[in-house]
C-alpha cells in the first residue's frame, strides 16, 4: 500500500467526496484506482431531464447525481456499467437514462430510497461506496442579488438568459441528513470538496441539516478543488478566493484546510474559446498567509472537441482523475 | 442425482421447453429444481403491451416472453429477481415492465438481440438457458374460418368480439431460427410442448424455419402437456385430440411421443365460473391405442381469485409446477 493511502493506523484512509456531477465523477474515477476506503456523498436536489421527469412522476429520490457516482466506482460487470450509463434515443423512452430507470425502479421494488442505493451499490460492485445526503429530495432555490429567486437546481444550472449574479442559495424542503452520510463524515480522514459546479453540485450537498456540524465534528482534513473555469450563471467573475469564501461559508464552523488549485495555463486557442462564451480560468488569487495552497499540473491533456449544437463544451478543459486523485492524496499526507 | 434426471451417459437430461407465457413459465419454474439441463426456445411474435411498445419504438426482439422465461429461470439475487418483474404504474413509464426495458437496453448497449439475451441470461445467473427462438421479430396471423385474417399475437390472444374459430397461424416476415434454438432442439433428450395459449404461445415458436426440421432431426422425446381448459377465441370447443392435430401438423415430419393430461376433475364451482365466461374443461377423448398417454394429477391445489375487472381469471385452473415437472420426467423415463 502506498504510503498516501494508509492511516496512522495502517488502515486504509478514509475519503469522503462530497458532491455531485461530472466534477464528483472525476474525482472519484481517480481516487478508485488508489487503495482507500472511498465514499461519495451525494446531492439529492437534481430536478433536469430524465431525472427531473422521474422524481417528478414517480417520486423517487433523483437518480442523476447517485447514477453518475455509481458509475465512476463501479468495479464489476462491464456490461452492467454500459448498460448503467446508457440512454435511450427513441420513443416513449427518449432522453432517459437506463441507470436513472434503474434507480427508480429499485427504490420501488425495496420501498426505501436508501436501501435502493445501498441494493445498487451492491449490485454494481462498487468500490467504495455512495451514499445519498438525505433521504429525501429537496428542491434548490437560488436568491440573485437582484432578489428574483430561481426555483430548481436545473434552471439554476442552465439559465435561459443574462441575469444577476447569486447571492445564496437554499434547499426547500429542509430535509435532515442520512445519518449513514453524517457517519461516513464524521469518520473521514480526508474530505474532498470539488470540482464541480459550485451551487449545482457542491452546495446542495452542504445544505443537507447536519452536514456542516458533521463537518466541523469530523478530524477529517478538509481539502477543496477549485474549478478550472467560470460556469455561467454561477461563478462568472469568480476568483479562487471567492470558491473559498462561499464554501467557508457553508461549512462554517469547520474550516478549509487545504485548497488545491492547477497551476498549469491552458493553451491561448482554449482560452480564447472560454472567452468567447463569456467564461475564464479562475484566477488564483490565493494568499498562503491565510490559508494553504497546494499547486500543480491537474490538468487533462486529452481535449474533448465541442458538443455539436454546444455553445462552448463544459469538457474542453478538465481536470485529469489521476492527477486530481495524486493531488489530493499528497495534499492530505502533507496536513498529517 | 434422480435416476429420471440422467441420460443413458449419467449427464443431467437436456430438456427443451418451447414457447413463451404463463404456460412455460410453470414448466420452467418446476423443472428448475431438479438436475436437469435445461432450455427455453422462446417465441419471438409477442406485440402486446410494454413489449409491444418496445419493439415498435426501440426495434428490438419482444422481451415479454423472453424475460419471463428469464424470471422463472433466475437463480440468483433476489433483489435483481423482483427489479426484473417490477411494472411501472405512474407516469411516462406507466405499465412498462423493468425486465423489458432492461432486455431492450441490454440489446441498444450490446448491438444485438442474441447477445443481448445470453448477457441477460449471465447477469441474472439463470439456471439453464433461455433462449429466442429467431434473432429477429416477426408479427403472428391468424386465418380465420371465415376467411378474415387477424394481425397481431395480441389480437389474436384478446378478441374484441366473438368471431370464427382459427383455421391456420403464420409468422411474417418468415424468420430463420436461431442457430442456438436449433441446437438445442437437436441435442435435447426431451422436448416439452405446452401447456400455455395454442396459437399465441407455441405455435409462434414452431413456424419458424427450420424448427419442425430440428424436431424431426432430434432424438428427443417430443411431450405435449394438454391445457386444463379452452381459451376465448383460439381453443374453444377444442379435445385434447384436437390439441394433438393442431400441434402433429406444426412439428411435421416429427410426431409427439406422449400426451399429457391431467385426470383430476376440478370442483363444480370452478368449472361452472368458466362455463359462464364461455370456456370448459380440455375433454380427455385420446386413444392410447393412437398415441401413449400419461394421465395424472397435474392441478395446482392453490386457487387464484379472479383478477379484478377480469370476466374470469386465467389462473383460476393451473398447473402445478411441480407435478408437471415430476410428470414430464415420469413420462419420458417410460419412454426410453
Amino acid at each position: 500500500m502506498d504510503i498516501n493511502t494508509a492511516s496512522a493506523d495502517g488502515s486504509p484512509k478514509k475519503i469522503v467526496v462530497l458532491g455531485g456531477g461530472t466534477g464528483t465523477f472525476t474525482v472519484l474515477s481517480g481516487l478508485k484506482y488508489n487503495s482507500v476506503d472511498l465514499s461519495a456523498v451525494v446531492s439529492i436536489a437534481d430536478d433536469g431531464g430524465s431525472t427531473g421527469i422521474l422524481r417528478d412522476e414517480l417520486g423517487v429520490l433523483p437518480p442523476g447525481d447517485i447514477r453518475q457516482c455509481l458509475a465512476a466506482l463501479s468495479a464489476g460487470d462491464q456490461v452492467l456499467r454500459d448498460l448503467f450509463n446508457y440512454r435511450f434515443t427513441q420513443g416513449g423512452l427518449d432522453g432517459h437514462n437506463f441507470g436513472n430507470i434503474f434507480l427508480s425502479a429499485l427504490e420501488k421494488v425495496t420501498g426505501d430510497s436508501l436501501t435502493a442505493v445501498r441494493e445498487a451499490n451492491r449490485i454494481l460492485n462498487v468500490k467504495g461506496k455512495v451514499i445519498p445526503v438525505s433521504s429525501r429530495a429537496a428542491d434548490l432555490y437560488a436568491e440573485l442579488e437582484d432578489a428574483t429567486v430561481v426555483k430548481g437546481e436545473h434552471a439554476i444550472d442552465k439559465p435561459q438568459n443574462v441575469r444577476a449574479p447569486i447571492r445564496k442559495c437554499f434547499l426547500s424542503p429542509e430535509v435532515p441528513a442520512n445519518p449513514e452520510a453524517l457517519r461516513a463524515i464524521e469518520e473521514a480522514d480526508i474530505i474532498v470538496m470539488g470540482p464541480g459546479d459550485l451551487y449545482t453540485s457542491l452546495i446542495p450537498v452542504l445544505l443537507v441539516q447536519g452536514l456542516a456540524q458533521a463537518l466541523a465534528q469530523s478530524r477529517a482534513k478538509r481539502l477543496l478543488v477549485i474549478n478550472l473555469t467560470s460556469k455561467n450563471g454561477q461563478t462568472q467573475g469568480y476568483k479562487a478566493g471567492d470558491f473559498c469564501g462561499v464554501v467557508a461559508k457553508h461549512i462554517h464552523p469547520a474550516k478549509i484546510d487545504t485548497v488545491l488549485i492547477n497551476s498549469v495555463k491552458p493553451s491561448y486557442d482554449i482560452l480564447e474559446r472560454y472567452r468567447q462564451a463569456g467564461d475564464h480560468l479562475i484566477e488564483d488569487d490565493l494568499d498562503e498567509e491565510k490559508i494553504k495552497v497546494w499547486r500543480g499540473d491537474l490538468l487533462a491533456s486529452c481535449v474533448s472537441s465541442p458538443v455539436p449544437g454546444d455553445k462552448l463544451t463544459r469538457s474542453l478543459l478538465r481536470h485529469d482523475s489521476n492527477k486530481l486523485a495524486a493531488a489530493i492524496l499528497s495534499a492530505a499526507s502533507v496536513l498529517n
